[in-house]
């Protein structure tokens, strides 16, 4: 639900307790949201905007950088991005569905994610980055557990683990463990990121029944929804301390 | 030698003269140019640069676009450019040489080039890709032609036709057909860019020796540079009637 979705994060949420068991997900190798269901349309939609405006703020935050280094890494992220949108363009043609017509409904929540969460040091870009990419994989990676396999498998590509997140891990390590203060911003930093998706994720599926209904179906009630929520704080809990924060 | 690389014209220029007839480079089997020839990695430089700073430029350039669609377009070609990037990164570590360390002596010019081209508007900033990738790929090409084969190969990949030079000749096409003032514009501006192209290529073969050998060595003496340049100019008008500018 967030604008990072290069899916850095996933390895650290296998790091944490198991996903499925956590939220009570089913594993059962007959999936209870078939390929059909209307929200698979909103779903792919809704990544596919983060694609695009996850690129352009990687492209934007790039200038923060102090280094060319710095600089085509993010690049580096920006592009891969771009690898993921071309799979859900497709996927959505797949669909019969014109990608810019599906996009439209989430244009204004994704893009007030990033205006609220907009970063203004480096260090900042990259705990974004990272923790964005975490919180979104978490919340797409149990759904895709619940969906069927052809739908799963477009969802678990885009949010494939790139070898991007080692380089913002060493980044943000090196720069708090000997700075008390900035490790300190830096943690409120990540709260607010989590606060802020959460709060977009909610705004989004309350103006999408299609979404909120394939959230449902694969969580299994309000109670496997408020699961999901406190799996999704305790890996970004996780995620916080291996950046060296929290 | 400019920044747009991602061969978008690499058709245009097939449609006119014989790039190697035009300016006599050898197309005999033996290669004038060892893979070894100290300007290959100066080569290598050169483009892996122009490769980042056109990545950057586009998504700067992207906030241009009136529409998303137009948005998605460049962010495509920006990626586009990444993956040449990343082509010449493992190229130029194959030869034991830090991309970055390479890089260095062609930062400036480059950035020159984009700073003396700076689009002021959506057009300007289409014609300015697909003229600037253009130029760029008739330079390089017929280098190619001379190099050895696995480094000839290098360069062909990164000036590689993609399929986004479609877009652009159809939007300033549509955008020029019934609008003279606009076209007179932009026949200037394209006009603009081949000077300064050029005036920057000089200025990075006066700096550096090696790649100047190795431009003498493919076009055989100084009559082929100057082959080349009224090559590449007329390559240039061929784009631009292609625009419908000029």
């Amino acid at each position: 639900m967030t604008g990072g979705t290069g899916g850095a994060a996933t390895r650290v949420v296998g790091m944490g307790v198991n996903p499925s068991a956590a939220v009570g997900v089913s594993t059962e190798s007959t999936p209870r949201i078939p390929a059909d269901h209307s929200g698979v349309t909103d779903l792919f939609a809704v990544l596919a905007y983060g694609e695009i405006s996850a690129f352009y703020r990687l492209a934007e935050e790039a200038k923060l950088s102090p280094t060319l280094r710095g600089k085509v890494a993010v690049a580096k992220m920006a592009a891969a991005e771009m690898d993921h949108f071309d799979t859900l363009e497709q996927a959505l043609s797949g669909r019969g569905v014109d990608v810019f017509d599906a996009m439209a409904p989430f244009v204004r929540a994704l893009d007030a994610y990033h205006d609220s969460t907009d970063p203004s040091t480096w260090l900042e870009s990259m705990v974004k980055f990272y923790v964005g990419d975490g919180i979104a994989a978490d919340f797409y990676t149990l759904l895709a557990d619940a969906l069927a396999p052809e739908v799963a498998t477009v969802v678990r590509d885009v949010l494939a683990e790139t070898n991007h997140s080692e380089f913002v891990i060493e980044e943000v390590r090196r720069a708090v463990e000997e700075n008390r203060s900035e490790r300190d911003r830096l943690t409120l930093w990540g709260r607010r990121l989590l606060g802020e998706a959460i709060t977009q994720a909610q705004y989004v599926m309350a103006q999408r029944d299609e979404l909120t209904e394939l959230v449902l179906a694969a969580t299994g009630d309000l109670t496997g929804i408020a699961a999901l929520f406190e799996h999704m704080q305790n890996s970004h809990a996780e995620r916080m301390r291996v950046l060296g924060l929290g």
